[in-house]
């Protein structure tokens, strides 16, 4: 067609301007399938690019590959939401020379906005496109090749990149609306053969937990729910990725019909569960940031009441107007919690990132009702100790700690303390979880930590959390 | 709800930090029977502000009072795609100190962008919001005041604005999504009575017309249409809102389903005849920048395949993605077109201001084809002449003229003209239209201007195409 964009990697590569110490971006909407980080930085490193700065919404373990490109110079920095397997474990003991930033979904939208994150080239990852750039996560040809739904995390960069090229595995006709990407925020279009496998989208911290005691936790933390006096009409909630978290669901269906009340709307990561009670009529509407899986995916695609939104417009604490603005309750994991409720979910207890701080800090601090679901110790692992290693969520915004020992209530929200305690519930203080846990595991060895930064975690506001320091093996 | 945005338009004004010199912009999708600009201008008079900066998308009719604000000197410029009526009269005779700047649609879309064109506080009115900011042109609550479809206009100024008011009459509860206008971009919701009379947004330009003359010129340019080359299955086009022009669409229709092709799309301001050949099939999408009747709007309101976009998105000449570069065919009219193929849609040949640039610049410059339609002389006027009163359309966007009196191709476009031709229409030298023209009505005498700049013409590339100067009388 006229004024087409369609060009190959190289040369959308060469017209973007790209320059040695420049940042590019990618969203990760494709989880452990993800194919565009690894395909671009390669292309990259073959044509020669050293010193780039990679501001991803987040890496997992298929980006392993990148391990060899800051070994080579190509990549100097990252910035990312969180870092799983090989990656993770090498920047942990100290590969890059850089610290990486950590930032939550909410933080990363609202720095791309603000300008603090600037990115000169995104490279963005769609399962259609047209040739003049109309993009989004799925696709409406007989073509399609892959879907991820959402592609709320690409949407910041999209609108404020200096450049864009969007990478597709299906090229439909103009007019490729409605569209996730406008194709007036697009420079550039790459026809490739897969940019993602969509089989993945739901792996890794996503599945159905059958674990006892994920199902008790579950039940404890829809008690919770039931019993906050936030369950009436019109309530809305996002749930994490937690097998706890999502057994959870079960359980708050169950009691919104028993009861005759509906959620005005879900947030956040949507899954299959969510979709089912929207389809039920028990959920007004869905706002997506990210589809957790190929049911949530098809229903963005055809239901209008299934709502995209930006990072930005998920979680921006910037932005008044983000929707964690109106979320009433949310449930969330953690690596750990500690007796201030300060959460951990980014760095293991053996000082190795294997985490992301995704919607936490910013769901957590704009709720009405946080609420985090852990167990008391895996294996021989405590999750509630005296300090977490990594401080991800300041204790001030959780409100709420269920374990399979009893639930703590911060100490800051007695009204809530007062609600749980009257419907019976086994109300205990969080130190004395933390001590139960010591006097089962007993007190575990210092981390052997080094004294290099390797990732800085910053507040949604922009504001440095805390350092994270290199493990000495 | 929690975080609430809901205030009073004073509240919104104080909150907005708003300065006597600052920039003020309003949408114009009520056209007729908005009821915003003035109500808004009202209110900052009320509240002492001075010397104001007026960015509308236009200006109509209903908006004779902002004559007394601008005598006031609480307006002291204006720019607008349009201007009608009493205040047209007003200005073009002198009234204001400094020069109306007319844009073309895209040509605001890309100032506001790329920050030519600063807007300080937009005041964007919608059919519905909920208390964080989500808005948009329709709604779907039982208490639905107003409609008006597309926020097309509104949506550069809701990006780019440094604050954004939202004012509706129709609050409904939270997430108003699907939304036009995202919470994130905006800072205040005003509840009012009325944003505007949905009766009035057919009115003005828009019209069926039974005119015979109106129908012979339609079935010329369908002819054109028809017989282009263009006319293929999967072309895309778009009508402008004279009689001529819509009813032109009856006869592509026609032929349409006699050859058994189908269109792409339909750009720009949509009409009920559009959304009736989308729905009968035979035309695969519509892109809506503004709904231009009741049905239209109706239609965006509940089509998915009938997709809002933005003036950038629709038409900027900066933005290689906008609508317009996809555009095979556009016909639109003409108050004057002469020997050289410019048109003047702008100002009357009586040197008084009474149209719209609208998507004029834009669609006649990207489109494949594009055709004017226009009768030789309306009453005693002329309309092809040796020169346009004001130059709003370049001639080498031009590519063929439709009068009653025969068919002028664009010396530059030699291969329309063989097409045609071979097809049996009548093609004329555009120098004996106007000669033509001349012969009936005589030499007009030459219209008294005086030597003040009343208007700048900005082609869409954001330099100066021709001044307006006042009329003495």
């Amino acid at each position: 067609m006229r004024n087409s964009k369609l060009v190959t990697l190289e040369e959308a590569i060469k017209r973007s301007g790209l320059q040695n110490g420049m940042t590019i971006s990618f969203h990760h909407h494709f989880r452990g399938g993800d194919k565009v980080v690894n395909m671009v930085v390669d292309k990259l490193a073959e044509m020669g690019f050293k010193d780039l700065k990679l501001a991803a919404s987040s890496l997992s373990d298929v980006h392993a590959p990148l391990i060899d490109h800051i070994k080579n110079g190509v990549i100097t920095g990252i910035s990312t939401s969180g870092l799983r397997g090989a990656l993770a474990d090498a920047i942990s003991h100290g590969l890059l020379k850089e610290p990486v930033v950590f930032r939550s979904h909410g933080g990363r939208g609202s720095a791309i906005a603000n300008g603090e994150l600037k990115i000169d080239v995104a490279f963005l990852g769609a399962s259609s496109a047209d040739e003049l750039g109309n993009a989004c996560g799925y696709s409406r040809s007989e073509n399609a090749k892959s879907i991820c739904g959402s592609l709320g995390y690409a949407l910041p960069d999209a609108r404020y990149a200096k450049h864009v090229v969007v990478i597709t595995d299906d090229l439909v006709e103009y007019p490729n609306m409605p569209m996730s990407i406008s194709a007036a925020d697009v420079e550039s279009v790459v026809v490739v053969d897969s940019v993602g496998d969509s089989s993945k989208i739901a792996a890794g911290a996503i599945r159905d937990s059958k674990n006892p005691r994920d199902i008790l936790l579950a039940k404890q933390a829809a008690k919770v729910i039931i019993n906050s006096g936030l369950f009436v009409d019109g309530f809305s909630i996002q749930t994490g990725t937690g097998g706890a978290s999502l057994a959870a669901v079960k359980y708050i269906r169950e009691e919104m019909i028993n009861r005759g009340i509906k959620a005005s709307f879900a947030l956040g990561g949507i899954t299959a569960h969510m979709v089912k009670l929207h389809e039920e009529g028990l959920i007004g509407k869905l706002i997506d940031v990210q589809s957790f899986d190929k049911v949530a995916a098809e229903s963005i695609k055809n239901d209008p009441t299934h709502q995209e939104v930006s990072a930005v417009e998920y979680a921006s604490g910037q932005h008044l107007g983000s929707a964690t603005h109106a979320l009433d309750i949310v449930i969330l994991s953690a690596l750990e919690v500690d007796t201030d409720f300060n959460v951990n979910v980014l760095v293991g207890s053996d000082g190795i990132i294997r985490g992301a701080i995704g919607g936490h800090q910013d769901t957590a601090a704009d709720s009405a009702l946080s609420i985090i679901v852990c167990p008391l110790l895996r294996g021989r692992i405590p999750c509630v100790v005296p300090h977490v290693t990594t401080l991800i969520t300041p204790g001030k915004s959780v409100d709420v700690v269920v374990t399979e020992y009893g639930i703590a209530v911060n100490p800051g929200r007695p009204e809530i303390a007062e609600k749980l305690k009257a419907a019976g519930l086994n109300i205990v203080d969080i130190k004395d979880l933390a001590a139960k846990a010591s006097s089962i595991i007993g007190k575990p060895d210092a981390l052997p930590f080094g004294d290099k930064v390797v990732g800085i975690v910053m507040n949604r506001d922009g504001s440095v959390l805390d350092k994270i320091y290199n493990i000495v093996e």
